[in-house]
């Protein structure tokens, strides 16, 4: 693949030469002995933890569900503090070779620790407002069938997982400079329309960490007998984005954007 | 027309060269043998029926018109996928030469029926709430004539399609870098600054794809009566915005934007 | 001024070496010869025309003020078609010597016919309404002074001409790539924060172009007799801001940020 | 540490090079001789003023709380005037060595300045309304108890201070480009998310200058009985970035973003 894609590359970067990463080892046992490996799972922990600690206040304190600015907002903290804070972006990421399975397992370990741990924080500092507000917990909603919300948590997790690919991978040749500056904003704008649409819906869960650390703090029966649709849903998702992103755009999105600026046929 | 341009863009770009491409064919046969002409319909196809899906599900949902903030995700989101999403902006990129008539036609016909697709994909997942909130569907308003209508549409197709021949074709020296990162940003706040102007008479089309689909799936007379309104207006729109680019902006943007910083007579 | 700047510029800048233009003559008639002129004129027309229809529509249509992000997108959509829209803008720029008294004059009355057609075409669109909403014009608010209206819209447009030189001026050695491309942004921001905090007192001014227009179109005696207020008061602010990024920012912003990030005092 | 930093950023920037500036002296005499102290002073003072001014006559003359895209406008104002505008940002540029004790203490007073005399621009404004409506004031919310309020503080802080220092600091390449541009984007986005979870529990600080301020115009009682938690809770808050910035993120945060893209474990 690499030499398939470095060739594409360099046909539409106009000369920019850049060489694909070789693909992580599925297990790579060496990684556990560097301290930047721990270093990165607490990143994560510490992350996720602050992304479940302002979301759900911010739901709990207001009353309300977050805007798509707000998601741009909690997107640019997780970033500043490196972490993926989602177990399908990291599954999404391992499926395509970018992480290995034991760093991968980690990530989610610490990301589902970091989520409970963030939640907690907020019933401890908001009590009373936390049980009666339905703790942030994700369910089917009233009217809604299990068939509908797992489709409306594929789709949503197929968008998400697909934009961080297209934010942070294809853009090879700016690497160095500003994607990881700007990469928050499209993926905080997608997570956020995502909400707008699945809302009504599941309370949008696209994040098995965050649905699984309100569903431990909360601890309630319903959230509980729904919760394996907030990890299938994500993960299948996470896999048909992987998917396309393999077999239709890695070639086709560049092309396509191009007609944006310039004769694709050339 | 290549040549002048690449006189002035080195002298106002110090220097730095570029080479306008070709135009495109009209009509070019060869393009249909091609595996990446199958996947741009495709990428048109599904980001047409995300974008569709998200917004339609949004207004269905929440009961709500989306905001500027909204729309730079869901340009984002379109982006991402590699999708024009709007025959207005391939009407306009054909009239520019930038695709070819075959294409145009193929990238109408793929978004036009992932528009279908988007909108019966809400109406399946809420299907009492999409009959009793209008389905998405774009009419005239009571109170405003279709005249009224027409130049609201011409008015607003005007503004979106100048600013994606803004946003993404003068900026050549930064091709290879942020340009498709950041051009969701102005298009998407144009798209929906458009919007608040424009949703009180027509609700807003701007783009046929979108009143489309929702005409097809909610299928009601009166959508149909003023659907002519939400070609015609978007089309002629694109056509004034590809001349206005091409005989005043092309020299004159570049010149005024300079003299934000810098004399504009040298 | 251009040998000091150019000096401390190559010390700041790490070696990247660029040159301040020459100041713009005051009085050039060779201008009056050039197409480019004349594009120039249309361009700010077209421009203060659609920012007028924008917003005055969205005013009228939804009986609300705009936000932060419609600031970004109107200036987007400004930027787009080449337009400074604003003559407390332009009359920032000649001072900063950045356009003649010619080329400023000229653009100030392209900008006030373009307000008042914007604002025409909104009338003609939305009769009723256009009447019992106010027309977008500016007052004094009942229970302010015009002493308090005046250092108001001082203050505002300070703000505002201040952010246009900053974001547009001293980032000479991005000049060539995104700061066009990201310009609308701190400069919309800045216009809208002002606007909250200005809105209760005169319905922020700041553009006098914006308030003539309305004027002309709403002709009501009450507008005219607070009218001198938002040209003093832009003026004002406007040399207040040529005057302090002159004198205290050219170097002292520059050094300031640098603290951000490294040493201040090397 | 110059040392190592730079091997590292050698091996990760893909050999882009760049030195660490050496550390500010703790005491700098010398700096009080520069007219270019006096200035970033002036800066200081402008740009608090500012701040306090447009945030205060926003709640005072709307009665509502900004939002993230306000916040984002406002640190975008800020950053165009240069000034840190924050006690626990300058103290948290002073633990890292970026500015010298002396210049630290005097940015404070200068911020504090700033601060009073924005908020009593706004109260000779607006004088009934800003009595009526609290003058902006922090205090710990009915409800909540001081241990809550204090750690709110601090967690906010520390959010805000350590996405300043990513912002800003490790983005060494792409230092002479956009990150000044930029980097009022993430920083803003977290201050406001950082509202949304801490407004219910203190009005939320998280800026010693802004509530000091405001405590000085506004004079109440309570206000004062609580005034040390918005001076304990962002420098301890500070502290916490600082050294988790220090010692966990400068390569893990680098090494962890990787992933989103690469394979970090080369």
């Amino acid at each position: 693949m690499s030499k398939e894609v470095s060739e594409e590359g360099q046909a539409h970067h106009h000369g920019k030469d850049y060489v694909d990463p070789p693909p992580a080892p599925l297990i790579d046992m060496a990684e556990l002995k560097l301290w930047s490996f721990y270093r990165a799972l607490i990143a994560e922990f510490i992350a996720t933890l602050l992304f479940l600690y302002i979301t759900v206040a911010t739901v709990i304190g207001h009353k309300k569900q977050t805007g798509p600015c707000d998601g741009v907002g909690l997107l640019g903290i997780a970033w500043a503090f490196g972490g993926h804070i989602n177990p399908a972006v990291t599954f999404g990421l391992f499926l395509a070779r970018k992480v290995s399975l034991i760093r991968a397992i980690a990530y989610m370990v610490a990301q589902c620790l970091g989520a409970i741990c963030g939640t907690g924080l907020v019933k401890a500092f908001m009590k009373h407002a936390y049980n009666s507000q339905g703790g942030g917990a994700n369910t089917v909603a009233l009217g809604y069938n299990k068939g509908t919300a797992l489709g409306a948590e594929i789709i949503g997790t197929f968008v998400l997982v697909y934009t961080v690919f297209s934010a942070t991978d294809p853009k090879r040749s700016a690497r160095d400079s500003h994607v990881p500056v700007l990469a928050p904003l499209p993926i905080g704008f997608a997570v956020f329309m995502v909400h707008l649409a699945t809302i009504p819906i599941t309370g949008t869960g696209i994040n098995p960490a965050r649905s699984f650390g309100a569903a431990v703090i909360y601890n309630n029966d319903k959230a509980w007998d729904d919760h394996w649709i907030f990890w299938v849903g994500p993960f299948v998702g996470a896999l048909a984005a992987a998917a396309y992103h393999q077999y239709i755009l890695r070639a086709a999105a560049i092309k396509a954007l191009g007609s944006f600026r310039s004769n694709p046929s050339n």
